[in-house]
């Protein structure tokens, strides 16, 4: 039997017309449009097209979006300086820095310089913390995503064996915390890893994110396990995921498309962070 | 083979001796003896013991270590003001505060409540996060005491296979993070998990603190492997911990006692956290 396909594009739509509900409830309540600032440091044309596509979501629900743009050698104390200005202005209720930054600044400073309770990506020490803690707040958008996922679709991770391919700070540690959280048993395994494959098919959730296309073949896989692909990874024949999507759907009894699974749930995640840091602007985080 | 014992009084003595001739050059750079405090809520006899073998720990390597002691029927409120007055008094350069506390007391309140800088056991989440990105400043103290043994016995952790039984935030979700952070391959397993045998006997490492005797038996453990045991358990003919010590020996590498293994190394890295909070009280964080 075929893997059911989980349809990312719907579960955003979904997240999107609850946030515009929401929205429009907040506004009502705060007198106030909500309005995220994101700082742009040189002028990746990845990152252009990628702010497009979340100022479009933005607007979508009734955020208003801008960008602060910066020269490529704009110096480390200039940008914790702006970040500062935009910490102290109570026009703004969420602040994003868009990757990458160029290598002279440290991504440490950045992150620990926005105030925690407008931190829309969930990345400062202190909401980390709080999500290593199990005392969850805002949480990085691609393992809220995830998460988003495995509700939707109503697993009980209690006792479940989960997989991860990723160890990195965006997508693989926070995301083996929540999963820590909820009770499931976790592995992360990643490049260093001498044989993933014999953890990788023994997982009931599989969750990849290497970066390496074909990476996950039915060899990985356990018979009707949930496998979920995060990676995104741009091609001649456009993007796809780690995944063997041909092939591991006919083993797999759920699985996520790349493009229109996992992608379009993290912007809809952020939009979901957003709510939360503009809420944060009013009301005790 | 049997396997190498690993003495942590040995090692625990190595440190102290370490600690001692810092203190001695931070007394002369500083003009100020580091001085600790202990916030003790009730009277747990447990907990009067411990902070008594603490404070002997503490003088004999130079520090001041003092109690503030509450009665169990204390606010919340009180409690955070004590820590807001110690927060901001010069002459303490670290917070303790002793678990376990009351049930109307919330670990998380008063765990946000110390300054970072000042947090003697890693459990701000400020720190935390810290540990979970990879920016290490504070480490919980077992967590910490398992890498020292690590580190002290050479074990090069990249593309090891490490198996942690616990996932608490003392314990197994900082530790998991630490490991991953030397790109070990890190699996957590607890009470939920359902086989936890398939992954305890393929550990290259195994770290157990269920808090369950004879849990660990050579079934559990890979020939030749590190197993490290931090349980303390109670029991009518003394302390013992979760590894069936005399079988698994026969089957193990290398091995923690219980007592003698990773206590007296926990104790010794509390005294390594209070120099850090002591020369964060001087220096920048």
């Amino acid at each position: 039997m075929t893997a059911t396909v989980i349809d990312g594009r719907e579960i955003a739509k979904k997240i999107r017309k609850e946030i515009y509900d929401e929205v429009v409830s907040l506004k009502s309540k705060y007198k106030v449009t909500p309005k995220i600032t994101t700082l742009l440091i040189g002028d990746d044309p990845g990152s252009k097209l990628y702010l497009k596509l979340r100022d479009n979501a933005c607007n979508k629900v009734g955020i208003t979006s801008d960008h602060l743009e910066f020269d490529e050698n704009v110096s480390e104390d200039e940008i914790t300086a702006a970040i500062q200005n935009l910490n102290n202005d109570e026009n703004i209720h969420g602040i994003l820095i868009q990757y990458p930054a160029p290598s002279h600044i440290s991504q440490d400073t950045l992150m620990s310089s926005i105030d925690p309770k407008k931190d829309v990506e969930g990345f400062h020490p202190y909401n980390m913390g709080r999500t290593l803690l199990g005392n969850e707040s805002i949480v990085p958008c691609t393992p809220l995503s995830v998460l988003t996922i495995l509700e939707h679709e109503e697993v009980d991770l209690k006792g479940k064996d989960v997989c991860i391919v990723n160890h990195s700070n965006v997508v693989g540690k926070p995301l083996a915390a929540l999963l820590l959280n909820r009770n499931a048993t976790v592995l992360v395994c990643h490049v260093f890893t001498q044989d993933s494959k014999q953890y990788t098919s023994k997982a009931d959730v599989l969750i990849t994110g290497a970066g390496v296309p074909k990476l996950i073949t039915p060899d990985h896989v356990k018979k009707d396990a949930f496998v979920i692909d995060v990676a995104i990874i741009p091609t001649e024949s456009g993007i796809c995921g780690d995944v063997d999507f041909e092939s591991v759907k006919e083993k797999a009894g759920k699985i996520t498309p790349v493009p229109g699974g996992v992608g379009p749930v993290t912007i809809a995640s952020a939009l979901k962070n957003m709510i939360k840091t503009y809420k944060n602007c009013f009301e005790d985080a």
